[in-house]
């Protein structure tokens, strides 16, 4: 359906007040990809500033009070007509809504303090990080933990919510708290025993270590890119690069994957490919017509983080995929030898092991990171935990849910860019995105059977045709719940991640 | 000097304001680079859209009242003390004026139809010029004109000056038709019978074919990396890549400069980059402090182009430069033979034809195709020549400036950008620059007698650190003339550029 035209003049007048402000988002996106991806270090400084004087802007607009009379008059309103319009304008309305709301919760102030908090923020955590030394983040860390909280409380009393609840409906629309605890809680008494049965099976199992060898990276790269291409990604639309950390970002129609290339590894580089794929797949498929629009966007963290797991963690370490990819990357490598038969390569892409880097674990222990920074995060916004009993508190938790405790604060409670650079509320939707991959691939594969078979070929239509129509093309027309109940039967629950770990794990 | 901090709360208001719309500008540039260097084909509708949007901003704050009453506020308050300093709010304050009363001059609604018209006509004439066919941009063009005319006519009237004097002043602040009449009056007189008298000689003179062969763009690349390092530029304050066009762009402290590679010919890239250095240079000179307000940006486009042309066709055609300089190329590309020989490179260097093509004149009949490009821009401007006359006016006047007739529009007067792109007024600053390049070029030699012996060792320090004092340093605290006249003792006139071209070509 083509972006339907608004009939009324305070409708008209948000359309093209939301289009600007989407144009603005969309370059601000070029602008983060251009620093972390190409710029120079001596546009840092210059970077900072322009980046902080758009969003000054863009907060403006958004927060004007025009901005509000504007929805006022649009919702009220009564669109006659198609029903379908009319619940495409509400749901846009609802979007402008939220975003409106979140931004006249925070004074300018607030926000450029915010800002330039994080900006100082991130960049004594890359001099941490290295050396390990928290004290020389802790107090920026504090600092900007005090703005944060600030704005917790100021969005809580705009939305009428709890304090965590405030800062996860910006990456989680309508996420709550409780929704969260309890599934959480379901993986927290699930996986300990069951992370026990499967360390105990892989040992019984065969070897499970990945080929190793010289992989240049030019042939790293052109693997990438065919596979990008093989999994329905746009090179029109879209480019891969290099950085320090593999990211998607830009716009819908101009998509910036990044990754980085370990010579000694082919597939670190190849699923961070694959991962960041699911996520502009997601972003490509966004109805063309609507991406002016806040309903024309993706609908939110765990729904888009679910799109990249799906390829990474449920298609790609599938063992029909795997099969069919085992004599392509034998060949383009030229690998010979036992750890490039099918059945050693699926074991290695599937081995569990507790260890300190989130972004390296398997998706078994995976939400156990997750969830200690859930408690952490959630407890410092709430003023339980401060930032100066920070690294001890990882330490013990990590501890008791992983088995294991870091070193040193690198390996802990440095290891994450997030709360440096402001991004509070935010982990949860990791795991939600892995409980929501497993639950829509179980259901696209029920709705099309063509989809398993293909697979075991290469092939990625089918599954991709039918995220298009289920998730993609519904933008943020629904809720996140309203989403998945229309796509898969249901609103998420843990049980469909807990079968494909156990059917992965102890059966496969 | 540091920037000065200024003292009274207008002026305050003021620099935080034009801190903001320098920001805004150089977001604008980088996203203008990606657009050209690395956007895929996809992002073209919403990079228009987000180029629009933030020029919009940029003018509603330039333009806006409040600037006004700022600027009558700062300009009415006596700042006492330091009178460099107070001369440095001058000079600041001048520009801001300047540019403020550009923006007001024009309604915000031409200001987007400007921007929109330009973006139509563009696009036509990228698919005008591959087939020669002038007829399809011609509407568009004729209605980018009419919108070119009414602002000519808008800021005339602002500016209290003619049509073609108010669209100069946005690249040549300050600059005059009647000033450039009468140096170009100067090389319409002089250049006929002394490109005849090249002609002559150069029959004469061996033969000045360019090196052939195969040239890897891996072993371009790395050679203009290596040059522009050796010119003096700051990789880590700037990049090169590559696009269809080459240019200079980004920011002071993110210089982006592009080229193009040609398997078959290492000079044309070669000196495209040496070029593009020279502008990076002025850019990377400017004073860092002062990057955020209008007095610590560049001069103008005569300035700018001044040092590019000072190193593409002063510096490094210089005999003492390619005596240097061959060794290495040959080297490089494992070149031998007579085209490799430094005199034979001297004489492809500075080989001499009347062509079509503009940006692959040679310096003497240059300025014959800016002539013929500013007398037909300045007779649409003024009414006198209609753009469907344009094609047969462009070719009467190549031959009778050139000697040659364009056989299709490709040729002709399709052949630049900058009409279609809504750029009127920019191109006298060519020859101007040439012109500059060569008077700059002389006062510093005579100045310092160690640039000329460290150029036969490949080495410029002492040509920079004098354009650094000179030029780089001053930004935009001088007009261009008085500019000139500090450096070089004299505005600018043609007879140094004249007596360069004589020496190196009827003496050299």
């Amino acid at each position: 359906m083509p972006s339907p035209i608004p009939t009324t003049p305070a409708a008209r007048a948000l359309h093209q007040r939301f289009a600007r402000l989407s144009a603005i988002e969309d370059a601000l996106a070029i602008l983060q990809w251009d620093r972390a991806a190409v710029m120079p270090d001596g546009g840092g400084e210059g970077r900072a500033e322009q980046i902080a004087v758009l969003s000054g802007l863009h907060h403006d607009i958004l927060a004007a009070p025009e901005t509000g009379h504007l929805l006022d008059d649009a919702e009220t309103e009564q669109g006659a007509g198609d029903p379908v319009v009319a619940s495409w304008h509400q749901a846009n309305r609802a979007e402008m809504r939220r975003r409106h709301v979140h931004a006249t919760a925070l004074p300018r102030d607030l926000v450029e303090a915010l800002a330039r908090g994080a900006s100082v923020c991130e960049q004594a955590w890359r001099a941490a990080r290295p050396q390990a030394d928290f004290a020389l983040v802790q107090q920026p860390l504090e600092a900007l933990l005090a703005l944060v909280r600030e704005s917790a409380r100021a969005k809580a009393e705009a939305l009428g919510c709890g304090l965590y609840d405030a800062l996860l409906d910006e990456y989680e629309p309508g996420g709550k708290v409780a929704a969260i605890e309890a599934l959480f809680a379901d993986l927290e008494t699930f996986l300990p025993d069951f992370l026990g049965a499967v360390m105990e099976r892989q040992k019984a199992k065969g070897p499970a270590n990945r080929p190793t060898g010289v992989f240049p990276r030019v042939a790293q790269e052109a693997l990438g890119r065919e596979t990008m291409a093989r999994l329905g990604f746009d090179f029109s639309a879209g480019r891969l690069d290099v950085s320090a950390h593999p990211f998607c970002g830009g716009t819908p129609r101009d998509v910036r994957l990044t990754t980085r290339y370990d010579d000694g590894d082919f597939i670190s580089a190849l699923f961070s490919v694959i991962h960041e794929t699911g996520h502009a797949l997601y972003e490509q498929g966004l109805p063309a017509d609507w991406l002016d629009q806040p309903v024309g966007r993706a609908r939110g963290m765990s729904v888009h983080e679910s799109q990249s797991l799906l390829f990474e963690m449920q298609v790609c370490r599938d063992p029909a995929w795997v099969a069919w990819a085992a004599p392509v990357w034998r060949e383009r490598f030229g690998g010979q030898g036992p750890e490039w038969e099918t059945e050693t390569l699926c074991r290695a892409l599937t081995r569990v092991e507790p260890g300190f880097i989130r972004v390296e674990a398997d998706e078994v222990t995976y939400p156990a990171h997750v969830i200690l920074r859930f408690r952490l995060e959630r407890a410092m916004i709430e003023g339980d935990l401060a930032v100066a009993d920070l690294p001890g508190a990882w330490n013990d938790l990590s501890e008791r849910l992983l088995g294991i405790r870091p070193p040193n604060d690198r390996l802990g409670c440095l290891q994450d860019i997030h709360w440096y650079d402001g991004a509070w509320g935010y982990f949860p939707t990791y795991t939600l995105g892995a409980m929501t991959a497993a639950q829509v691939f179980d259901a696209a594969r029920r709705a099309d059977p063509a989809i398993t078979p293909a697979l075991a070929r290469g092939e990625v239509a089918p599954l991709l045709g039918w995220l298009r129509r289920e998730i993609h093309a519904r933008a943020s027309l629904l809720s996140t719940d309203a989403l998945l109940s229309a796509a898969t039967g249901r609103p998420l629950d843990a049980q469909v991640f807990k079968d494909h770990l156990r059917r992965r794990y102890l059966e496969g």
